[in-house]
């Protein structure tokens, strides 16, 4: 039995997690919820789980904190974007709290500070999202030596077949509309059309497996059914598949290292009429596969700009200030007049990412 | 530093052996050499790796036993067919040596005995089959109880797309055309064309991953790409994919635990053209499938006769005595007529398979 606190409980993930810990009473018991607009349902939810609650509406990090550190806790799932998600996943790991991570930013802007707490403490820090999950999976068992691979698998995308001009052109509506995972947020479906959702989850693997990043490769399989896979040094290629569903991630992050049948769909390999398909990424109509590399090799302050930046873009995107091609270049030109510094502190890199934000504001 | 000694030097798997070792002196020292028909270049291979040979055309098993018990000896490979390889796997393990078993008819005929030997003496029984190798890689750091099916893929062989008429006609040449896996001995590509090779398979697996038969299942995937699969409790499945090269899943035996590059060709993801397809074994088309659910259940000597005249079968259909479709028919005909020996001793196991064969060269 593990005893989790929720960190974003009324979001996509949030409401996932309590449906497995629903499904799993066996394994999981709600200790502590938070979340930030929903209040209503954050109330519910307390009610239903009868465990104390933070609405970051009514105070301030604070919060949020003390629920991650709380002492009956066995881990924390962290679903909160910003500063205050990274402040709560060290504080959860400084307290020896295990961390299920569903807010890749934390680990892009934070990776170097987030990973040592975990060293530190001896918490393990767990992923939620589904490549690096699927990644994991691959892992276990193997030494990290014999890895020379970590192949992470992308939709594409809507625009995966449009050529360049009329990328150009893209409007919101045709952004939003995700071929293959269903209900993800506005930011991230955007981030899926600009495969920067792929460059953030390259940074975030970079972190999680403790990898260089020139060991971090993206291949396109639009079908999203292997979810990743992990290239050995002998040629021998191991991958996890399944119906794409983020209860999955869920659960082997919040199980671990056990895992439960909790009634998700099963992937029918009898009757997958559907043919795989792998496709080289074609970086010049998707050029943020190249920025999260040059950010990676960079370190110190650039991915928390390069992530920031890309949230403002995108945000600019939405409300139909830029072009969807400007997301990209935006966040490169921010970049570009960066100044790096190497090994920030968590001030400093907040720093670096309200920069990014107001650079792209007054570019726009 | 591993210590082999393999059985069957002169044949397909015991040369690609001999490659692999070749490009892996930091790992592997070959230390005894046996072949049966092949007397000049088991001399050759003798003197390139200065090592005590047995022929088995000079002698009888007991050479083959005396290299499989080498004092020398950390690792067997046994490639031989037969009695006399069951017979050396048995010697091998009960003499503490680990053993890469290659032939799977051993485990199929002699499961019962054989994984005993091994569980007694504590020495492992690791597999050179690919889709058995797959499954093992894919096993690492699994929980047994978390699994709930094996999946071996299979090409489907040269007629997968057949009809029932045209296979009934199917000449000894057509038969022999495998489309994925080069360089197969005859026998082993003719039971490609039935899914016997399959239908042996799963039994195999049932002994070495020690699952219920209900727990293996068969997934056409014609282009031999994804080696096999394992399906989890939670819907989760893992894959081991790679260029089809035997010397990969012999690599993965005759090192374990470590992996090292010997220069395998790398299945390249990203130049990946040929799409990846699954479909349900049709088993009215292919009824070998069926024989090996009822052989494993009915256990004790049926899989062994199962074994034994599908072999004799096969030998008929090459020296063009019986058609196509009958390869299945008289090993149906022959388990049909056997009175099943429950927990039987090795040479009762020999005893049916020797009357199946009979069996079968009376009815021909």
């Amino acid at each position: 039995m593990k005893n989790i606190v929720i960190l974003g409980a009324t979001g996509s993930i949030g409401t996932q997690t309590l449906d497995v810990a629903r499904r799993l009473p066996d394994f999981l018991r709600v200790v502590g919820l938070s979340a930030y607009h929903n209040e209503a349902l954050l109330r519910e939810q307390a009610q239903e789980f009868d465990v104390p609650i933070a609405n970051l509406e009514w105070g301030d990090s604070a919060d949020l904190v003390r629920l991650a550190t709380l002492p009956n806790a066995d881990l924390v799932v962290v679903s909160v974007a910003g500063a205050v998600g990274t402040a709560a996943t060290i504080a959860a790991l400084e307290a020896g709290k295990d961390v299920a991570l569903a807010t890749k930013e934390v680990l892009v802007a934070a990776g170097e500070i987030v990973t040592a707490a975990a060293r530190k403490s001896g918490a393990k820090l767990l992923t939620v999202d589904s490549e690096h999950s699927a990644i994991f999976q691959c892992l276990q068992g193997q030494k990290p030596e014999f890895v020379s691979k970590l192949w992470l698998t992308a939709s594409g995308g809507p625009f995966r077949e449009w050529p360049l001009e009329r990328i150009a052109a893209a409007t919101v509506a045709e952004t939003l509309n995700h071929p293959t995972w269903p209900a993800m947020g506005r930011k991230i479906t955007v981030d899926s059309a600009t495969l920067m959702n792929k460059a953030l989850e390259m940074i975030e693997a970079q972190w999680l497996f403790d990898v260089p990043i020139e060991k971090v490769g993206v291949v396109l399989h639009p079908q999203s059914i292997i979810h990743s896979l992990v290239e050995l040094c002998d040629g021998s290629l191991l991958a996890q598949l399944g119906v794409p569903d983020m209860r999955v991630p869920i659960e082997v992050a919040l199980l671990y290292p056990e895992r439960a049948d909790f009634g998700a769909a099963k992937f029918d390999l009898l009757a997958q009429a559907k043919p795989l398909t792998f496709e080289a990424p074609d970086e010049t109509r998707f050029p943020s596969l190249s920025l999260a590399r040059r950010a990676a090799e960079a370190g110190g302050t650039l991915p928390a700009v390069m992530n920031g930046a890309n949230e403002a873009a995108v945000a600019c995107f939405l409300d139909g200030k830029i072009a969807f091609p400007e997301i990209i270049g935006l966040t490169e030109r921010v970049m570009d007049s960066h100044r790096v510094q190497p090994s920030p502190t968590l001030a400093q890199i907040t720093a670096g990412d309200q920069w990014a934000r107001q650079t792209v504001r007054q570019l726009v």
